[in-house]
C-alpha cells in the first residue's frame, strides 16, 4: 500500500494547548508521525511516497480563502518575532452571533478559531497545507485506478477544521478535501472512525447530497467537540438524509462499538459510493489518554477488514490518537485489515 | 451622595485571567473597591449603604435565565470541588455559528462566556448578584426623586455582560439593569464612558427606542471587545439611531476626547432623558495598564461636570479601571463634577 507523508508535519510543534485557561502539555505532537512510519517500516509492505508541495489555490474550494490567508500571514508574523514575543497565538476573546464582526486584530484570532487547544505557529501553515497536499496526492492516486487503497501519513489532523476555523488540533480538512476532490468523479462516503466527532467534515458537506459523511464517536454531550455530532443532526436541503452520525458513550469497547461501525458500513453501501475517504483516528483505543473508549489493538484490524467490505477504492487520511505506543501498531492493524492481509471480519 | 457598596464584590477574587493561552495575573481584583472606598471617605460628603441581598428575579428580566442559572449552578460545583480540582471555569471550547447547540457540560461554558479574561469561581455568582442588586437600589434612589445622584461601588464591572454570555470580566449588566428599571419611568440615557466599548449594554438595548446607548471608547480595532463599538453600529429596528459609538484612537488625551465627549452629552440632552445612568470606568487614564489613553486625574472633575449638565438625575456605576493608585482620586474628581463641588466645564 501506498503511503503519503505529509513531510512537513513537524514544521508544526506548538509547546502547548490550553485547557481551563491554563496550559498543558500538547498531546498533538510530532512524534505521532514518526511512531506510526517506523511501526509501518517493521511491519513492511508499505511504500512510502512524500507529498508534492502544498498549494494554497487547492484547499479555497473548500476553505474561505481570508481563512487561509489568516493562517499564513499570522504564521509569517510569528517567524518574524523576536525577543520575549509570544511564538504561538491562541485567541482570548471569541466574536459570537449571526454575524460577529471581525476586522482583523485580536478578533480575528477568536472569528477564526473555536479552542484554545489549536495553537498556530510559524510553522503550522505549512504542515497543514503539507497534509492537504498528501491528502490530495492520495485521492488523486485511487481516482487513477492504480491503487485501492492509499494512507495519508500526516498530522496536524483535519476533521475537525471547518470553512473559515481551526479547532481540534486541525486547521485545513485533509479528508474533506479528498472527499471533495473525488467528488467530482462519483459519490464519495466519508466514514470518520476518530474517537472525537468530525465536525468540519459534516458541516462542509451538510448540505450536499453528493458527499456522504458517517461518523461513530464518542456522545458529544461528554466528548470534544461537544456542540455537534449528535444523532438527530442529519443533513439539511439536498444534504438532508446524508449526514449520520452514531455517538457512543463514555467506556465503549468491542461489544458496544461493534454494531455501531456495522450500522455505519451499512449505511456507507447503501449509498453506492465510488470512493470511500476514511478519517482513521486511534484515539479510540483502551491506552489513548483522552479518547475514553476501550478498544483494543487487534479490534483494529478488523475495523479495516469491515471498511474493505465497501469494496471501492478508500483513502484513509491519519486523524486523531495521542499515545504514540499503540498508535503504529494500530494504524499498521488497520491498514492490514483494510488490505486484506490481516483482516478477519469486523 | 449616596453610594450603594456590593458588600459582596470581595467574594469574586479569580486567581489569574488567560491571554493567549497563558495565565497572567488578574487586572480585576477586589482592592479595586477598597481603593475607591478609601478615597472617598478621605474626601468626605458621601454616605455608604450596603446594598440589598441580590434577587435573581430581577436580573432575568434582562438576562436569560438559564444563563443566571449557570453562573450559580457553576460556582456551586466549584465550591464543592476538593483536592486537585480546579477552582476556576474558563471555557476551552467556544460554540459558534448563528445556533450552536449547547446541551450543557463542557460547551455551557463557551456557550455562555465570549472570552478567556473571565473566569467563574465559586463566589462569582454572589458578587455579581450583589452588583445587580446595588444598581437597582441606586435606580429606586434616582426614581423616588430623593437623590439627584447616585454612586454604584461594584465590582466585578458589567458593562461586557450580555444577555446570555460573561466577557470582559463582566458577568451581570449592572448599568443596563439600572437603565431597564428607570426606562419604566421615562426615556433613559445610557452613557458609557469606560474606555473599553459596553457591547453588552448595547446589544442589551440595540433594539429599542426608550433607551438611548452612548459610548466614547478606545477604537475596537485595536482595543478591546474588538467585535463591538463600531461607529457604524447605530441600533435596529425601533431601536435604529438610539445607538452612538464614538471610538477614538490609541493615545487619546484630553485634547481629542474632549470633543468626543461634548459630542455624547450633546446626543444625550437631545434626547431628553428622564435619567442618566453612566457606565464609569478609570481605564481611560494616563497610568491605567492596560486602557492605551492619557487622561490626567483632573480631567474625570471635567468629565462629572460634563454629565452634571443633563440636568435629570444620575445613577453612576462603577466599571473598569486597573491602577489602584488613581481609581480613588479619579472616582472623587468624577464625582465631585457631577455634585457641582469641583466642577468645571468639560
Amino acid at each position: 500500500m501506498r503511503v503519503i507523508v505529509n513531510r512537513h508535519q513537524a514544521a508544526h510543534a506548538p509547546p502547548q494547548e490550553t485547557d481551563n485557561g491554563l496550559p498543558v502539555p500538547p498531546w498533538e505532537v510530532p512524534d505521532r508521525v514518526a511512531a506510526i512510519r517506523a511501526a509501518l517500516e517493521v511491519r513492511g509492505g508499505f511504500v512510502f511516497e512524500d507529498a508534492p508541495p502544498g498549494d494554497a489555490d487547492a484547499v479555497t474550494g473548500l476553505h474561505d480563502p481570508a481563512y487561509v490567508t489568516y493562517l499564513r500571514e499570522t504564521g509569517a508574523e510569528l517567524a518574524k518575532a523576536r525577543g520575549a514575543a509570544p511564538r504561538f497565538v491562541v485567541p482570548s476573546v471569541f466574536p459570537f452571533g449571526p454575524a460577529p464582526r471581525v476586522r482583523g486584530g485580536r478578533a480575528a484570532r477568536g472569528g477564526y478559531c473555536f479552542d484554545t487547544f489549536t495553537p498556530i505557529t510559524a510553522g503550522t501553515y505549512a504542515a497543514a497545507l503539507g497534509g492537504a497536499a498528501a491528502a490530495l496526492r492520495a485521492a488523486d492516486l485511487v481516482a487513477g485506478g492504480g491503487d485501492r487503497a492509499v494512507y495519508v501519513l500526516t498530522r496536524p489532523p483535519g476533521h475537525h477544521a471547518e470553512k473559515a476555523r481551526c479547532g481540534g488540533y486541525s486547521y485545513l480538512n485533509n479528508a474533506a478535501l479528498a472527499a471533495d476532490r473525488l467528488s467530482k468523479l462519483g459519490p464519495v462516503a466519508v466514514l470518520d472512525l476518530d474517537v472525537h466527532h468530525g465536525n468540519g467534515t459534516q458541516h462542509l458537506f451538510y448540505h450536499r447530497a453528493d458527499v456522504l459523511t458517517v461518523s461513530v464517536h464518542g456522545d458529544p454531550e461528554l466528548l470534544f467537540p461537544y456542540f455537534s455530532g449528535f444523532e438527530d443532526e442529519t443533513g439539511t436541503g439536498p444534504g438532508l438524509g446524508f449526514n449520520r452520525n452514531l455517538p457512543l458513550p463514555p467506556g465503549t469497547g468491542e461489544r458496544k462499538y461493534r454494531p455501531a461501525l456495522e450500522t455505519a458500513l451499512e449505511v456507507v453501501s447503501g449509498f453506492r459510493p465510488a470512493f470511500v475517504v476514511v478519517s482513521f483516528g486511534v484515539d479510540s483505543h483502551e491506552a489513548d489518554p483522552i479518547g475514553g473508549f476501550r478498544l483494543p489493538t487487534e479490534y483494529f484490524a478488523k475495523m479495516g477488514a469491515g471498511v474493505r467490505q465497501s469494496g471501492v477504492p478508500v483513502v484513509v487520511v491519519q486523524e486523531g490518537g495521542y499515545n504514540c505506543d499503540v498508535l503504529g501498531a494500530c494504524a499498521a492493524k488497520f491498514l492490514g485489515g483494510l488490505e486484506g492481509t490481516t483482516g478477519t471480519s469486523a
